[in-house]
């Protein structure tokens, strides 16, 4: 049920105030409770208010405050975005009116309802979204609406689409410019920051952006982060890559798919599985990138992201649905998501794993050299010259050559070299096995949720080390992995989930191992 | 896929400040961007906090500051609720760890996946929404969860009871305590103001606390406001109804399923539709309000909340399936929900046509008298001297005999008369006829849209004064309705929307006339 979207009109203004709370992509307006012209009351129960002055206009949710210190009875305040969106001087005398919800939520309505949306809806949607017009609970109720297979696939690329032209689009005016993107749950597979490197090396254009973790205990940029500087402007990104090939950064990236962002914030703490927004938002901040060709890695395990092989097949199939239609060539590997990858998790113990593939150290884990080989070699065979399955060779020439680790030395000084030296957290805990036999199971999110508690990604040193891994015999009392901290508090957080959880299933038994998509 | 739920420590402390903002059912916490102790870009991004000390923890949502006035670097800020829910003196040291989503959104994930809840589970999320644990966004993947079919009648039977148990309970101490209640929709229909004299002049315990409109021109409260003081503490409202068996006031409410709030206050901006959140929260208020009997009047009509016989019935039993177990014998009452009832629209006017009724005025509006008679009429029948049919003539006594006023002017006075004299908007315009013909069709919506424009409820006097109604004959230019406005802005408002869209259809066919209940 809705009613024609009208205002209602106020009668008065109230000056403007800038009020320096960042509320994140939501715009909160500030109105004293004894504020004379509109009965807070009132305001409060519809919660969104519309404030305006001539041909400027925004939506904010309304916040009622009880200190003239933040607003005084005459003043409107708004957080800092909404400030800015408002793009009016601080004094300026505003009207403020009760304001309905965008108009675009009767399409979400519509979708919880079970309607299909068109493009034209989705854009709409999107649109608004962008211009911060909905509110942190409207995000929430289109997420759910989207998630839980509320979407068919064509209306994931309207949604992908919709997003992709929400912001800037970078073109790097070249035929191939090639990316690779993992869709995470597994901890410690860094491969990015030696893919990276190898493709560059040989030539590709591989503009990549890396993220910081968010529930994961580490990103690429947090673990690049111990090398490089990783915060950048957009312009010395463009540049680095330019003349590189290839940089490992964060940032730069607000204003490609900018709703995509938005979305995330909402999604994240929440937590809810959404095939569909996953895929609309990897494609559409890769396509937004510049990007031509794209590699996606769906790590499969039991106690990964995606479980079984028939999720990871019909994943596939989605992303190269809509990565075909928004002109992006997408191609899809489906890699043993059984345990983590390499030995360390955390960026400091990551970048070790990293450093020594790139050194071709004998000791380097083999399982994080082989996969990103596989990865480069698969990016690598995106050109012409190298299509048929070369691609592999070609990559392992360049790792073995020294030349993937001189491209990260060159990338690595491009960015800034780190000025600060990051080791490993001091504190440290052995969890030893607990029973004699074999490792036949590993559990990817306790093991993140120990490093995570152990201080990473924030404390750089902080993580774990596996020292057992799917296979491996042990002794009862062995250590499985050791646990580092670099603070007390930390430290009893993940030694006492450890001790409760190791995360480790030991077996007398070596073919109870868990076996790779059943 | 979710995670152990240990938060994750945080090395120090933080100085607790009360900031004197109202964030409305949400805790906020406010950390200065500059904090040495905590990055605060780790802590954004996660979106939620957990603040503790000793026992004594709460979980918030975090705001970002750049004003050492709102929170200085060393200082921890909280909204004024979340202040409150600590209960910890301002300047304590409290630590300030990352924290996990309540552990009961696990539950509504599962709903979200179309899992069958249990009592224990919606048990859980309603404590936790309770005890201010729900951020906003996750109450409206809550309520998204909840809405469209997601729940079966036990499940809302179970959400009902959880919210019940929310909160304190009324005991009258009574066998028989009754109320009515109606699931809105359509405007002027104020009932209440009638039907609680006449059954408190007869002597049934009527504890009726009303509402103010939130996203109608008029509630009750805001109505009876006109004539008397309306905003009363539970214990003097509780004096009154002994005294007087019945009141029309607003507010004690709080205690009393306060989860009902909550979610309302989330829902209502969202405006999604929710049978189940409609009859959960319908009956859990009036259950914890201690009535043993309830009148549910459902408006059907084209433009009304229900639209189609169907619908009304199925939710007639759903209202006589949960009301009955949470032992609240429940009757339903389908109306016809086509036009207003009555001739005002906005709290003057309505009050108006209301005194109209009890002084017995001949030129009172007949359908709200006839509508009032009816349910009066069935609320008597709950008393067993009465039952079978003699309550429309018990009540229709009351009503002539001047008893009904009677009684209505003892509610007033012992409620306190309102000081103050309101009256009709001075600015007044009449929306006439395009053509001649037979009024077939009133949108009820446009209605209570042009009345809200106009200024109602906030304006006492604003609003809209039907002078036709279905089945009335018309000339083309007779008017239709008169548009009353106390402030200039937004009597424009009401008359630019009336003028592109009256409400009204006439037709030369009087046989199109819409039809109640196809």
């Amino acid at each position: 049920m809705t009613e024609p979207s009208v205002p209602v009109a106020a009668p008065a203004t109230l000056s403007l105030k800038r009020v320096a709370i960042d509320t994140y992509h939501e715009n909160v307006a500030y109105l004293h409770r004894d504020c004379p012209l509109y009965k807070a009351e009132g305001f409060q129960a519809l919660s969104k208010i519309e404030i305006q002055q001539n041909g400027n206009k925004i939506l904010a949710v309304l916040n009622v405050v009880d200190d003239d210190c933040i607003v005084a009875p005459s003043e409107l305040g708004l957080s800092e975005q909404a400030f800015a969106n408002l793009k009016l001087p601080a004094q300026t005398q505003v009207r403020v009116n009760h304001a309905e919800p965008p108009h675009s939520m009767e399409f979400v309505r519509q979708k919880l309802g079970g309607t299909r949306l068109n493009q034209d809806k989705f854009n709409e949607i999107i649109q608004d979204i962008g211009a911060n017009r909905y509110s942190k609970t409207e995000i929430a109720a289109f997420i759910v609406a989207v998630s839980e297979a509320g979407l068919d696939r064509e209306e994931i690329l309207y949604l992908t689409r919709a997003m992709v032209d929400s912001g800037q689009q970078l073109d790097w005016k070249e035929p191939l410019v090639v990316d690779k993107h993992c869709i995470g749950g597994i901890p410690g597979n860094r491969t990015s920051m030696i893919v990276v490197p190898i493709v560059a090396a040989f030539g590709l254009l591989c503009p990549k952006t890396s993220s910081r973790a968010i529930t994961s205990p580490a990103g690429t940029a947090d673990t690049m982060e111990v090398l490089a500087n990783v915060d950048l402007p957009m312009e010395r990104l463009d540049q680095i890559v330019r003349e590189q090939r290839g940089c490992l950064a964060w940032g730069g990236t607000a204003k490609l798919a900018p709703v995509d962002d938005i979305l995330i914030s909402v999604e994240r703490p929440l937590a809810i599985d959404s095939q569909a927004q996953m895929v609309a938002s990897i494609l559409s901040k890769k396509r937004a990138c510049g990007s031509t060709h794209l590699l996606i890695d769906i790590p499969a395990g039991p106690r990964s992201k995606v479980r079984s092989m028939k999720e990871a097949m019909q994943l596939r199939k989605l992303f190269e649905f809509v990565g075909d239609r928004i002109g992006l060539v997408t191609e899809v590997v489906i890699t043993d998501g059984r345990q983590p990858v390499g030995r360390g998790i955390g960026p400091v113990l990551e970048c070790r794993d990293v450093m020594q593939v790139l050194k071709n150290d004998p000791d380097a884990p083999h399982d994080l050299r082989e996969k990103s080989l596989q990865l480069a070699g698969r990016l690598l065979e995106f050109e012409a010259d190298i299509r048929g399955g070369a691609g592999y060779e070609v990559a392992r020439d360049i790792l073995d050559s020294g030349r993937a680790l001189e491209k990260m030395n060159q990338i690595i000084a491009a960015q800034g070299k780190q000025e600060r030296h990051f080791s490993v957290g001091h504190l440290t805990r052995d969890i030893p096995a607990s029973s004699s036999g074999t490792v036949v199971e590993i559990d990817n999110l306790i093991l993140s949720r120990v490093a995570r508690l152990a201080g990473a990604p924030m404390d750089k040193g902080a993580g774990v080390m596996l020292l057992k891994k799917l296979g491996d015999t042990v002794q009862a009392g062995d250590p499985l992995y050791r646990i580092h901290a670099e603070f007390p508090a930390d430290f009893d957080f993940a030694v006492r989930l450890a001790s409760q959880h190791s995360g480790y299933r030991i077996s007398e038994h070596a073919h109870e191992l868990v076996s790779w998509l059943e």
